[in-house]
């Protein structure tokens, strides 16, 4: 087995994302935080870290983007992992027996028209989905959580309702990170940080590389940074690896304009 | 007194924005959820509503990007509020009193080192930062909550320290709504949400309506949207207003490339 770190508790959806990437050839690795994910990785106490990177709903996680500038470790792979919340309860407890339900304040608010057609029930936030699932055999039958299936099983509870989730299009991109880079193969994706000098056409300069070599982007964005000698960092990821001589050839000339340049990895890309 | 409705508790975060934007001359309404806060601008029941839009280390706020596109109302205002977290307690507390700190997961996760560093100290997760506070009556002198200087005035507490944020550099940008369009002067900014056809080179060519005009973009960022017949939203911002002839002329060589186009407001540029 594979032993791969995540941030969160068994069941969490970050360990969800390490069973389907690795098809349970993996042994996932609960860690507190993600600085926990990381040192784990760089200390080689595991093989991977699989970290969460954006969510569809909520956004860039730039806490991990800061911490793969931190550290020396390369992008092997990334993997899209929909995001399902299930109603969970004791397995002696019907629908009409909740009165509570428990979750991450993100799973309650993912989930609050659903919860509004539930009468009279109240919510409460807890520290992670999957340790409100935990929290269930203390909690007695009249209260639910919101979690993944994944969190249902291993705790042996029931799922009352399951897609109950308000937006369907709820997604989160992982990343697989590790200390040896990947040969990426024909299908690869590669993400790179960079930071411009602060002068009007800077951006369209450093986009120019990539559009003038026919190299498609998937993602673009730009990230204030207040107080700092840079006001800005720019993630992207494009299509190709850094084996590519294309992809050799844009990044020498994207490092004629930033003052600071790092690729992240090149990695295969997902297949939807 | 100028109504102004924001989402979460009296105390939160948004609540410190509309008090520092409309310089104490606003009567701050807190609303259950962000939905509530478009709600009562749409229905004009305050004269303005102030939302989070993005974060210095959590990233871009999506769901307040789709209540944007969903209601008809226009931008009029930006303001950049710095998050420095209080620990927090009753005013009869003294710091080696504390074994328990409560606050939003956020909250405890960005003080996560100094936290570590109080000795024998357990967290606890609840719904928001300020919620954490008006708790603390009930909890008694032995827990703490992590919030701002202004739910610690607000609940008549303590502050034990102040700054116990780990990172300094945490602010969150806000933007003021309202069903007027406003005049926003010489120096001003807009906001725009687009979609493109899914061609190589596409946002190449949309980026360089704005570089052949010398319009400077403040932010940028591509938005994957999985399941929907568009692949990408893209979110920009620049200098300039829908008044200068420039900016009409940028914006209708967009329209001949994008799918979807919608101009959020323009507006007056925070200055630092």
């Amino acid at each position: 087995m594979i032993k791969v770190a995540f941030q969160g508790e068994p069941g969490a959806y970050s360990e969800a994302a390490v069973l389907e990437y690795f098809k349970n050839e993996a042994a996932p690795l609960p860690c507190e935080s993600f600085d926990a994910v990381f040192e784990a990785v760089e200390k080689q106490k595991v093989s991977y870290g699989v970290i969460p990177i954006e969510n569809s709903l909520a956004g860039s996680i730039h806490q991990n983007y800061d911490l793969l500038r931190q550290h020396n470790l390369h992008i092997v792979g990334e993997h899209f992992l929909r995001i399902q919340h299930c109603l969970i309860a004791l397995p002696e407890a019907g629908l009409s027996d909740i009165r509570k339900v428990i979750s991450h304040p993100q799973g309650l608010a993912q989930c609050d028209h659903n919860l509004r057609k539930l009468n009279h029930v109240k919510t409460e936030a807890v520290y992670d989905t999957a340790g409100a699932v935990k929290m269930l055999h203390d909690r007695g039958i009249s209260t639910a959580a919101i979690a993944s299936r994944r969190a249902a099983e291993v705790y042996h509870m029931q799922i009352l309702i399951e897609g109950f989730e308000d937006n369907k299009a709820n997604f989160t991109r992982f990343l697989v990170i590790s200390p040896e880079a990947v040969n990426p193969g024909n299908n690869a994706k590669t993400s790179i940080v960079f930071a411009l000098e602060n002068k009007p056409g800077s951006l369209f300069k450093a986009m120019s590389v990539f559009a003038l070599r026919d190299l498609d982007l998937t993602k673009i964005e730009s990230r204030p940074l207040i107080g700092t000698p840079w006001d800005y960092l720019f993630y992207i990821d494009f299509i190709g690896s850094t084996e590519d001589p294309r992809v050799k050839k844009a990044l020498d000339h994207l490092g004629e304009y930033s003052v600071m340049l790092r690729v992240l990895g090149s990695y295969p890309r997902y297949q939807f």
